[in-house]
């Protein structure tokens, strides 16, 4: 079954906003993100794991994947559904290997060397920028913008005879959500748009509205 | 089988002094350590894997086991004999539960009240301290001191059914290596009496004939 990435939300102790994470991650979801990810760069491994323990049980209800960056340990510990990984995290065979058939592994795609090189047959979704400038993350390359994400996708769907879902990310909200989709992108995935409002399950909402709409326009 | 605590090297890339880092886990198990452990609190995911599987290879020869700190998950992609977890890693049944009955655990223990509360039958070794005052770590607590780890090897005999082998840790070297074994625990853990020796396998060498002669003294 194909992933859905319209609404990719990831939720980080660092970047919470005024917000409880766990509460964060309920209202995204109630919003309408069909994705959430833990983010944790900084924390003790037990505290991640009580993280992930707890978004997990406050998702059940609401049937939306949760999956853990970076950390293959903490997702196994509390039975997320995945975890996403970077170019220095985890090789994408060794999580694999580790989590199984079922699990869903996302990695994230700086470039189009990154996306011709990728082990396509192996995840269930990549993220790809950063498209645009962000406060939530240092970034140590300037963004790709629509285009470079545009050129990304296009050498994965080269690459894939799955259809292979895309989100961007980096700096996207309710101004630029839509370019992204007509760059070619299945979704988007943010932090800050959603942790910074005042009230997420709006802002979720508001997102997705606007990356439907773009999706219905394409046809898919 | 009981392992063979004796001489538990630990390696870490921040605290190797002039060495290479898979060159002194060699050096370290060539000299007589009879456990090694991987600590790397600040490197990116993908390195530490390829550390720890540099490392595997290179204890194979001498067939001394090996063990990842904290990341359950570098351990089981390099395929490590098991870890060693501090009370805010991954809790110990997590840890049984991901490793397997086969795995190696050991856990830190700081105190009595963390030796009172620790899952004894779930875990092969104790590292406990800190015995002195250290330079490798940031130290939270004064040292133990040897009368401090000779309480706390004390309320984990109370404690266990089978022999619990129990190092201590932080700041010990060849002088004072006797005193800690003379206080009841099964052999030292060190870094910094190995990684700053200019040959780690003559510094190794040296505080297992201190360790074993004062073991042959117990009758142990």
């Amino acid at each position: 079954m194909r992933l859905d990435i319209r609404l990719n939300a990831i939720v980080d102790p660092e970047n919470a906003g005024r917000h409880d994470l766990i509460d964060l991650a309920r209202r995204c979801a109630a919003g309408g993100a069909t994705l959430v990810q833990l983010r944790d760069k900084r924390s003790e491994t037990r505290v991640m794991i009580e993280e992930a323990r707890a978004i997990k049980q406050a998702l059940a209800p609401l049937s939306v994947p949760f999956v853990v960056n970076d950390r293959v340990d903490v997702a196994l510990a509390a039975g997320a559904d995945g975890v996403h990984v970077g170019q220095d995290d985890m090789p994408v065979e060794d999580v694999r290997r580790l989590l199984g058939a079922s699990a869903i592994i996302g990695l994230s795609i700086k470039n189009v060397g990154e996306a011709e090189a990728a082990p396509v047959e192996l995840i269930d979704y990549v993220g790809s920028g950063g498209v645009y400038a962000t406060v939530s993350k240092q970034q140590k390359n300037a963004p790709i913008g629509p285009a470079g994400l545009a050129r990304i996708i296009e050498a994965l769907r080269r690459r894939s005879q799955k259809p292979l879902p895309v989100c961007g990310i980096a700096g996207i909200d309710e101004s630029n959500a839509a370019a992204v989709i007509a760059a070619g992108a299945d979704g988007v995935a943010v932090i800050s748009a959603l942790s910074r409002a005042s009230d997420p399950t709006v802002a979720a909402r508001r997102l997705r509205e606007i990356v439907d709409a773009m999706l219905a326009k394409r046809g898919t």
